[in-house]
């Protein structure tokens, strides 16, 4: 346990400084050179895949289907069977897409914003459009709705998911806001699981606007890294309260095959799914149905998709587990920043002393440690305490995780003491 | 030679009509079930990637990428050099997109719609937007326009291309005209290709709306069957003109290598380019790098290429050899049908006489042969002469088009002399 900083006198500060100077110094003269700005997976956890670069010799799907030549817009009925069964969504629900789910994304709000919904016109139609944004959260995300003009709420994220009692406030009253983006399971950056409640409170919320639309971004739903987390049904919860066209379920294989060549599913009511796919329609012939393929013939099945989780996992556990050891060897106690203990996902999220951010992160760049930028987990990158951190310990090895994380405290404690002396 | 039906007297005519209402259920009693709506590779053409398929155990491009991780949003380096080779483009024009260029166009037209060009604004604030469609024409062109509200103003086809002097005459006045649709290589479904001069007075004619857009879908830029027809450069065209953002050019692989996973590529000026990139890095990290990498590790360069393009010519040739063929023996000299000799690309187009496409194409599938519909080839599917016919001979074996071939001109026989009589 380390003394807290936030209540020593300022000569006591003063000498911490020095120390944590001398401490800087010394690592940044490793002249390291990291880049842990994105959650990318580590060459190894690629190489898991191997098998998906087999030799393939046919290209059938099983009721007879030519993956080669045009066409089954949905996606093949295995590929939507899998997803199914994975996520416990009927697969009639479910349209499979290209690599990156996030461009299915972007192309519902495109396709909200030009054509509205099943039953409702054009969202450009109308005066103003509002979005609310739990933050932290994705930048991704935040950039979809900014491109098209969305004013964005943030709305504080709780142990348990976003603040509900502040969300059934606010679009009880605003017709104008049409929709929230949540990661329901193992939140970027804070590694958060909404609890049952949370989810049946979104699905049966009263909205000023009919079309609200809740984007449920399960980018991590399997990826747990000690024993499965439960996520109640989004699609039960919005049809209980009388809202069954709400949510929009995406997820991919980007973080489970391969980032640059997964395979991305999205999934609504019947209503929407046949809105969506009549516009889809004349936007493609079909995507890409020989890596469907490919990725089914490689996963298999629930099963097979469990045990390649496990298999990254593997990787994965130890790299955490370094993120929060350091944390609390360095920073415990300290006063200087609190920091999240995920359980499965892809990023930790920490929060220094109020305006210490930016700071730190431009300590640890000068020392060779490029992070996620400051105020990138809020809209228009604007984190309004200047505090937050999102750590992504995928893609280095262990080695080198564990000289960035020893740089990050050491920045987070330079930058804590200087603040406290009100250096800045 | 044929006699000329439509100078023959009524009773000889009747007489024809009792002979091929016998040739008719002749056909009819094989009970065919052939489908040739759509424009697809037969099975043995896509067997000629069987090379796609093999084994893969370097995934690194040529700078180092990892071709399994995120990124590359514009595509691979070696990915835009060999299009930029094949079709004479700056790769620095070029952007990489997924396995269709059809999506590629879609997006174009709702990014035009929703945010516009890089000097211009976007085309949904504006109270009217046209379209301008070469007709005959490619119906998922058409589509797109009408999904986005566009009114689409049909232009007719000569044999050098869309005739240029109304087209002229129609930008000029009037702002609201936003783009035109052309194939300018072996059109779909005519098989025509655009002259130089057509291409030189598309680039600087006048256009009363600042930001027309020509969306240069050059589908079948390689389909040569009969030696290259050579495509004069809509790119340097635009610029002598004083109009360099003009032009937005599309091509792909899915008719080189498979429909269903090829590799597509839009291209257009830098400045343009550096619009489209900054709305896409919004849309998607990246399309699909491992699919760019097997298919060029395929087709290699410019040369591999029209290696694999006379491969694909000696299975296309015969068949459009038989349809031809067919059409000149059984229709040559009657009057009754007028048709394309095209020396590329994957459509004939037929014109019956007026009135008489949709009781032939009725006639055809009531007997088993499932053509593309009558008036697909028209915008709103409306051919105002019912006369068009796209025939589509890629698909079936030589066997089954022959069969198909003979059926058809039967039915454009029989509806042909009934219309003659004035029976419908």
């Amino acid at each position: 346990m380390n003394q807290n900083c936030t209540a020593l006198p300022k000569a006591e500060l003063e000498a911490l400084k020095v120390e944590y100077e001398a401490q800087y110094r010394k690592l940044a003269d490793l002249k390291l050179s990291l880049n842990m700005a994105r959650g990318k997976p580590a060459p190894t956890l690629l190489d898991l895949n191997a098998d998906l670069f087999e030799r393939m010799t046919d290209y059938t799907a099983a009721d007879g289907t030519d993956c080669r030549n045009y066409g089954v817009l949905e996606g093949l009925p295995e590929m939507r069977q899998f997803f199914g069964s994975v996520l416990g969504i009927d697969p009639e629900r479910i349209i499979v897409g290209g690599n990156a789910s996030l461009n299915l994304m972007y192309d519902a709000i495109a396709r909200l914003y030009c054509f509205g919904t099943s039953k409702t016109s054009a969202w450009s139609k109308e005066e103003k459009l509002k979005f609310l944004c739990p933050a932290p959260g994705y930048d991704r995300h935040f950039a979809i709705t900014q491109s098209f003009g969305f004013e964005m709420i943030p709305v504080e994220m709780r142990e348990d998911g976003p603040d509900m009692d502040k969300i059934e406030a606010l679009v009880a009253s605003d017709p104008a806001i049409k929709g929230i983006w949540c990661v329901p399971l193992y939140s970027n950056p804070q590694g958060i699981c909404y609890s049952d409640e949370v989810v049946a409170r979104l699905g049966k919320m009263k909205t000023a606007a009919p079309d609200f639309r809740i984007f449920w971004d399960n980018a991590y739903g399997v990826h747990h890294l000690y024993g499965k987390t439960k996520l109640a049904d989004i699609f039960e919860a919005c049809e209980k309260g009388g809202n069954p066209d709400r949510a929009y379920y995406f997820f991919s294989t980007s973080k489970i095959t391969l980032p640059g060549a997964g395979v991305a599913m999205m999934a609504a009511s019947i209503d929407e799914r046949d809105f969506i796919l009549k516009h889809m329609t004349i936007q493609t012939i079909g995507h890409d149905k020989i890596n469907q393929l490919r990725t089914l013939r490689f996963l298999k099945d629930a099963d097979g998709l469990a045990a390649q989780m496990e298999k990254l996992a593997v990787e994965l556990r130890p790299k955490f587990e370094i993120v929060a050891a350091t944390l609390e060897r360095e920073l415990g106690g300290s006063g200087l920043a609190k920091w999240t203990d995920p359980k499965g996902g892809y990023f930790v999220s920490l929060d220094t002393l109020d305006g210490c951010a930016k700071e730190t992160l431009r300590l640890a760049k000068e020392a060779g440690v490029t992070m996620t930028g400051a105020g990138a987990t809020f809209p228009l990158k604007n984190d309004p305490r200047d505090r937050n951190i999102r750590i992504a310990p995928t893609y280095p090895d262990c080695k080198e995780l564990q000289q960035a994380m020893d740089l990050l405290c050491v920045c987070i404690k330079l930058a804590g003491v200087r603040k406290l002396l009100g250096e800045y």
